[in-house]
């Protein structure tokens, strides 16, 4: 473990940081809430400390994987830390522990909010707070499907098991070009919504600010009643549709846009999420057409928003489900730990898991039956490596056990079981509203002020894959702080590739291709 | 699947019900109850059906995995549904729904009651529901010592993992003699605590129910209040150590009666399930003391019952805990899932398999930091083989999709979250007493008809460790109903030896021998 060339990292990301918080400037001008300087302000302080932290260190060697965990837990706490200043600043969440929780809640998509009048918010604050969670989504998008694979971890490694061997137009193996593909399809996608929700009558500033928590599986709104507010059924439509695809591999948008329109349909995992999302609307239906909603269609698309925007993680609200039938309410529950699919933005357990899950019970099953038989888990017509289905049941275990230590925590801080297990469950799957006191017509400032860390803490774990954040824990992880040019392979060309001029806006793209490139070595020459 | 075979087995068993039957004969008489009458009829019945059985088929080869699966879940079944006569034909509870409902939570020694007034029953009739558990109890040792490790099921795999090769005093490899040792220890536990509740001032009736019910970890108890009736300091502690000894496995037990009097400090899993109620007597005690009880004593008192009832899986109650904070709340229901040691008499996961699972976590994170590495899972300096590594986490994976569906079903019948979420808890695991509609002051009579029946099965489902249930739901289970000596091995003992009298008291321990005997031979063979 090399801590200068993390602290080398996390500058870039910070200085990166600095320039996005730039965005908001034009719409807090355009609307004159005088909250523009506090932007400046935040960005000069965020731009002083990584330009330090940058310049005082230096990459000397590859990044291995003990620093590729520290990078990306330890930026995104630092983005979280550094992307509260305006508010801070602005004085509209004056406490470090509230704004912490919605910053964190934005940049790890999840949408809880501790905001009572969100509509009494600046346009430049309420746009902020919205760009979190998209810059959030952009960074879980190539996280997940680019970076935790080489670390061992997350759901993409099963994706990439089921779809094995040379494809003419798989994705280019190189990282640097994965990132620039997805965050293209990212930008596209979020565009054609964008124009989409502002043919619906909306403002380019509301469009924009909904479409960033849509496409990241976030959930933050800009108005008290979340999209309930408009009332509409086409915007509630369009971000129907925009949430599934933001819940969707976004591997899969990639083929789609190269003319392969059978993608979808030939995955298994995104069949399984578009069955769970219908199902549960059919079966939740049943309830709210006969209890809340006496017209068939009005009942079909609150059930249908509500069904989509929890299972994948999204957030959104057009009603308050805490009043739909408890068994409604329980298939809700059960969705939020579902989650999306691997390498979209959604949170989750992730449905490819489960479904190995499932698979994996099957298989032990028959090996009871046929004890000397050797069983395969299988999906599709490939055989899952046991290692990888060992490294999903360690997952599965890990979150049941950080599940359950946060239920605890917040019974002792005085929450009832219900709000309890609800809030974690949706801190955990990054989702934002749970039942009880944390459901969809309430909010999270009641919570204790630890209990915000801890759910602030959740959010991340959730966020990051569980082990990506777990693993710093370990002692041996910070064995070795001062190691240098220990497993060194392939020095020259990263460090050559990042003596080039910086401070342009493309750092952080920059960043991930070094982790990237390192990376890529290292494991080829490993494998 | 030998068919006649299993039928053979289930009729040798219900003649071993019907003599039992007549053991609640004396207290009726010696009350006047006049139920005894019931008894008889219901007798009679169940030897005509058994004898029925058993005549009509015959044990021509060996009893193999498949046939001991379909005896095991059957056998149960079976006596909970000849069980159930005698509260039906003597009017006490009339429908079947609650009577099967009471037999098999007796049978599973489970606990959790549709009656609503306990006191006004009959002697003869509350005799019965206790010897149900204690009967259970008695199945339940031998099954998870002796049978479900041949069957490929069950912790106590775990347990021989951790204490290998040739020890001087360790229990006979044959299980007919493991058999006798075991129900020895049991009987002889078993009447020591009736000798210590009857010097606590309870009747022989009295303390032998209670006894039936503490040595099952059942938790029926004669008295509306359950052990609060006697408000008692020496009846609470009485009760708390033998709750604990039937939490134990009962190998200790045997191991300390040969004088291996350091058996229990040395062996893990106890140790563990001493610290686990310690601990959370501790953390609920700081609540109960400041909330509920002003004196110390009473509330260490209070909290150690009710914890080590929970933990063990009885159910016996003396403090209404629903009343208690979230966080002992929540405790409990922690402690509900962990139950006792393997072979114990205990439900619940096991804590052994907990154990193993947090070992299993534990290196899975030392396997991302260390990729090449290959890191075994430990218990004390045994290697836990891949294999018993993979059917727990199997387990675990089973047991979660059990409990959703379970909560699923019990939503749909209008129970809250807390009430279902609970009730499925306390029958899945064999506690007894949930929370809500279900606490320990509640009972399950209002719960509708269906849910009485999928409760009876998670009961079931739980009590024989999921697998041997669920695996008679594989189609492939019940190919081939009519093969005949296919895969026969060492068929004359078995033979010879079944064509003895049968008759006597002892025809259910010799049933087990022969389940025994021959699997023995079988997975000798095999290995």
């Amino acid at each position: 473990m090399h801590i200068k060339l993390v602290a080398h990292v996390l500058g870039l990301l910070l200085i990166f940081l600095s320039a996005v918080m730039l965005l908001p400037i034009p719409f807090s001008l355009y609307y004159g809430d005088g909250v523009h300087i506090y932007f400046i302000i935040s960005a000069l302080i965020t731009f002083l400390v990584g330009f330090t932290a940058f310049k005082l260190t230096r990459l000397d060697r590859d990044v291995h994987a003990r620093e590729g965990f520290a990078i990306v837990t330890l930026g995104w706490i630092s983005f979280a830390l550094f992307g509260c200043l305006p508010f801070i600043l602005s004085g509209y969440i004056p406490s470090l522990t509230n704004a912490f929780f919605e910053t964190m809640s934005g940049f790890t998509t999840t949408g809880a909010t501790i905001l009572v009048d969100i509509e009494g918010l600046p346009h430049g604050i309420l746009f902020w707070r919205s760009l979190t969670q998209w810059l959030g989504g952009m960074g879980i998008i190539v996280l997940s499907i680019a970076i935790l694979p080489f670390l061992g971890v997350g759901g993409m490694q099963l994706f990439k098991a089921e779809v094995p061997g040379p494809t003419p137009d798989k994705l280019t193996p190189r990282v640097t070009q994965t990132a620039k593909i997805l965050w293209g399809v990212y930008v596209l996608i979020s565009a054609v919504e964008t124009l989409l929700l502002m043919l619906g009558g909306m403002n380019l500033f509301e469009s924009l600010c909904h479409t960033f928590g849509t496409m990241a599986t976030g959930g933050f709104s800009i108005k008290n009643a979340s999209i309930g507010h408009y009332n509409s059924a086409y915007v509630d439509y369009v971000i129907i549709f925009f949430m599934l695809a933001a819940g969707t591999n976004f591997s899969l948008h990639y083929r789609f846009l190269k003319k392969e329109f059978k993608s979808y349909i030939k995955n298994n995992e995104w069949r399984l999420l578009v069955f769970l999302i219908g199902s549960s609307t059919l079966l939740i239906g049943i309830h709210t057409f006969s209890q809340q909603y006496s017209n068939a269609g009005m009942a079909f698309r609150k059930t249908l928003f509500q069904v989509t925007s929890i299972c994948t993680t999204t957030g959104f609200t057009t009603a308050d489900f805490a009043q739909w039938a408890f068994s409604s309410q329980f298939i809700l529950l059960i969705l939020m730990f579902c989650g999306g699919c691997a390498g979209s933005t959604g949170g989750g357990i992730k449905i490819i898991r489960l479904y190995i899950l499932i698979k994996f019970v099957i298989a032990e099953i028959r090996h009871l039956m046929h004890p000397k038989a050797v069983i395969p888990v299988r999906v599709g017509n490939v055989v899952i490596p046991r290692d990888n289905v060992r490294n999903i049941l360690g997952f599965l275990a890990l979150l049941t056990g950080l599940f359950i230590g946060g239920v605890m925590v917040m019974t002792i801080l005085g929450l009832d079981l219900v709000s309890a297990f609800t809030a974690v469950a949706a801190t955990l799957n990054n989702v934002g509203p749970g039942l009880g006191s944390v459901g969809p017509t309430y909010n999270y400032a009641h919570i204790p002020l630890i209990g915000k860390w801890v759910l602030a803490f959740f959010m991340l774990a959730g966020r990051l894959e569980v082990y990506t954040v777990l693993i710093l824990f370990a002692p041996s992880f910070w064995k070795n702080l001062k190691q240098k040019n220990v497993g060194l392979i392939n020095q020259a060309p990263t460090i050559y590739f990042f003596r080039s001029d910086y401070f342009l806006i493309p750092t952080w793209y920059r960043t991930t291709r070094l982790l990237f490139d390192s990376d890529l070595v290292q494991y080829k020459s490993i494998l």
